[in-house]
């Protein structure tokens, strides 16, 4: 009963299947290999247009790279004050950044609302005195586990064009959004508004793999050197495009996604039973739920694994003796696993 | 009538002096010349104990350096949202730094809410995924104008000491807030729980000078190739010492800020009779008010400088038709100045 | 004929196998795994002390964070004008350092010359005009293929340590130094003056996989930090210790690397023979050889891939019509690919 | 008799006396104030074009500046190896340019020798391993006294423009070149080649100011942002520009500059005919000369102030028992001193 994280989780055994069927003969190093090559081609399909792919093994370092090819030095980020950027990266897009500053939102549940992007953006920017707002970063699925229809991306980037932002979305548990919403990847991000996506894998199945993907390639000039530098350029880098096509091939992202999914909906509904009803929408693979102190030490001393959580601004009005608590879900939670959980939840009412 | 800053004033005579006084002869160049000597000695006098000092040409430098010298990469500063450091300064810190993150903090007229210290403290900051707060930056007087008296720095070291973090004091307007109170340099700043001062002459009257005290000189190693390295050790620093000689010679920079403070005083009490009341209290040279627009434009019509004020996040509740103005008294307004002013609101009831 | 790099061959068998093994079950993301435990406990016992270990994903990575964590901004980097931190890194180490300086000394060989150390350290260093050297980094295996004795290692550490500068070691072909050598890990490393070693799986036989080896945990803190920030704090932390565990395991490494410095004999032997003997001293897995044009154009169209190399600094005499190329052999180069290579260089006397 | 340096003089009378001119009234901070535009239009007659300004306080500061704007974090600056940027500036462009790497080259005589730089221009460059030339910085003169004609400048810059690489121009002592040789400022910067020059006033005259001059003004976009961030926006900025004015007001900076470098020549002749020639050819306003250690001994014991030099690889064969010295004359330098220096070095004969 490990809800700790979907890192908890190992590989699926199709993409580790596919890391040996790369491990053949010798091939260049550094990309110049047809693995690497076929990816970049099945990626473009996939998002339907030309693309601009760098893998890398974290999705930290995809996040930080990405936007600091997006903002100078002097630039802002304007992101949710719960963001994985914001609050668990360690500072890695300032760093990257060349120390940019990163603007913070609140918005219920993890969302960023569109009167508080107003509210940042009617802010006085004014240079030189001033940074200069240069990214809006959305993640999705948020860190609260909901998630943004392309509308509403598209509401935000409408109000971001006019002030020359970039849109970068976190796409960490992209596969988990987009399985949960039936739209095309393409819909789901740049015909939103989306320029740079950090499309993860390693969430979703893989023992490694982020794709920072640029749609408009040309906006990607010097992005090697950037990754390079940043030690992020795999030397055997076969293997990690070896992943993401088994990742990507033949819909197993989303067959992975969707699971993960079905286990946090039934995770949610057993919890509605149990009278502690998620306190947010449950529309990815994460679910957050007060448990009253005495559940969750039950929980606990029954072995089950899983996270205290902590938002920053929103106040989320919960009821005295009960601990917020973030449950995920992955391609390896079994039905068997939440119900053992929900069970002791169900024996101690 | 310019009261758009008391950046916008020139050097104060004595200064002025001092710098020609100084120009005599020749001496080694970057630092090490008697007037720098001079100087090091005084401030040591001037603040009861041993000091390492640093002079600078601006604010921001003095700002910038200190704080970067205070904590690592992964580190953060807790800060008024409306700080200098966090709004004005491009992001010096976050550059000078090597990409550390502010953390900004709500407060009424400029100044850190304990209750909001102490929230950002008991935030989740657990390393390696969350940057750790590794310095406090405190503004003296306050980018509201107001002034934190010696009991309140006391409370807010007394929450963050058990934390490990240091305190920097950005002392741009120093002079303005003991000018107000009476209190020895020293109870205003290490006393109180200071331990790396930006200690301001450029705004009290100096043509570009900022002195970065260290109380503690052993935290000051290798201050000297941090400056360095950012183009910060003037070559002949001699002229800068002597501007800080003159300055805090004779009790000069008292004197200059109690008649800055005078002016600020004066100017406060007509806008009181002219009903229209500063929005914070005036205890340093800065003046809030919330003017009518008819009152705003009839005074820039008549030639009137100043700026309109934007705070980040505190709701003023202010009437609708009116503008938040700042309004900057310097050594060098006149009670003139201030007269010409407010017979203009007058004029206009 | 693939002699392109190391990084051209694919994984090993045994550590693919192991990368399988631990695919098994939900663990901790981050290294809060047994896998890390346990591998962490593997590499003190094989280097005979208390260390503290980071693994990540690239030898860039690991270079670039080790000196960044061995020197302030303002410091410098001595090690040889070829080295791979000098001039295959695109900048990392001076980017992870802050603007850190890297001074390059000529020598033989790839190797630092003692004489070209004394030298560097006599220079003008006086701190704060000049940086401060801070680290001698030395590769092991260099990148002309040849290998540093313990007792050269001593006399360059006794050299530096009056001068207070630490000892990086870039090992990402340690292996192959000590499968030449009759020496421990701990003779060739800390015993000889090292602090911090860049202890490489990669080019040995691993997917992805490198371990920065503190000898004094003490020097360490910190790192958990500035590795992650980096980007480079693998979530699936287990799947990169199991790669060291199996290539430490069982003396896997140094037969990995026994065999390809096998490879390089034969091809070294064979290259004596067709008169093109290697013009550096073949001591690990790497033949350097001036191949007349027509040769090379041969090989080339026969198949061959491997790459034309350059020093910067070195003056070799080469012949005219020759060009120096570079031929790498690994724990997957066969005794047949050395043969049909060197056959097409008989063919065609 | 202080020869240690031209910042060991003080500030020339007419430019003390333009500080004290523009401390009339308050005008805005930060550059918006007469001063500065009177400036701007000033230089750009001077340099026959029109130009982007950027006043700070330090030559470091505008060296570092200016090359950061020149160059992305993984370019490289081709310079002379015994130039200020690569030895005397704590490594201020490698912070300021997001740790870029600065490329040494050897040279007479303080000179980029052609066929050194064609060498650095051959070396494997390739994207993304290597870092990539950006940037070409010349001093001017140079920092062993000597001088770039025209034509030696056209050279340099015809062989690094099919690379795209900027040149920059660090002017420190620009005047001192200028004043020796028959050209405008124009062909002496812009029509040889130069993008962007670092104009110093200081050494020339001034208290602290130095000018970034862009010669293609939409290079120098953000400039603003990054001066700022720098912490290298001077509030009280018309006393920088009014310096700046004083300094380049009637021919006063070449004028100060030609005594300057009269004053090297007075003591380059008496050198000459104590028997101890300077060693490199005396264009600006330094002398370099080996004396003998007892001359050495007498001089210093007499009084003279000055400072030992040292070159990092040209080998100036010089005899034993003998210490290469540099002397430095500014436009404070009387024939007196001179002539009070060199009678010690004759009566000593």
């Amino acid at each position: 009963m490990n809800f700790a994280s979907d890192n908890a989780a190992g590989i699926a055994p199709e993409i580790l299947a596919g890391i040996a069927r790369a491990n053949d003969g010798k091939v260049l190093a550094y990309g110049r290999d047809p693995w690497t090559k076929e990816i970049e081609g099945r990626l473009a399909e996939m998002f339907e247009r030309e693309v601009a792919v760098f893998l890398v093994a974290t999705g930290t370092a995809a996040n930080a790279i990405a936007i600091a090819h997006l903002t100078p030095p002097w630039g802002a980020v304007l992101c949710h004050e719960d963001s994985h950027i914001a609050t668990d990266e360690c500072g890695a897009p300032e760093f990257f950044g060349g120390g940019i500053k990163l603007i913070t939102m609140p918005g219920k549940a993890g969302k960023i609302a569109p009167s508080e992007l107003r509210k940042a953006l009617e802010r006085d920017w004014a240079a030189p005195h001033h940074v200069t707002p240069s990214v809006l970063s959305v993640s999705q699925a948020t860190e609260a586990g909901t998630i943004y229809r392309p509308r509403e991306l598209c509401e935000l980037a409408e109000m971001v064009r006019p002030h020359g932002i970039a849109i970068h979305m976190d796409g960490a548990r992209l596969g988990n959004a987009l399985a949960r919403m039936n739209v095309s990847p393409a819909d789901a991000t740049w015909r939103a508004g989306v320029d740079v996506l950090s499309f993860g894998a390693t969430k979703g199945g893989a023992l490694a793999c982020e794709a920072i993907i640029f749609f408009d390639p040309a906006r990607a000039r010097h992005m090697p050197e950037r990754r390079k530098r940043a030690g992020h350029l795999v030397s055997k880098h076969r293997f990690v495009a070896a992943q993401l096509a088994a990742y990507c091939g033949d819909g197993l992202w989303l067959r992975l996604a969707r699971h993960a999914n079905d286990m946090a909906d039934r995770l949610s509904a057993r919890l509605y039973k149990a009278g502690v009803p998620p306190i947010w929408p449950v529309e990815a693979n994460e679910v957050f739920v007060a448990l009253p102190t005495h559940m969750d030490e039950r929980l606990r001393s029954a072995g089950a694994i899983y996270g205290q959580w902590r938002t920053n601004g929103e106040d989320l009005g919960l009821a005295r003796d009960t601990r917020l608590v973030r449950l995920v879900t992955s391609f390896a939670t079994t039905a068997a696993e939440v119900d053992s959980f929900t069970a002791i939840l169900d024996a101690g009412c």
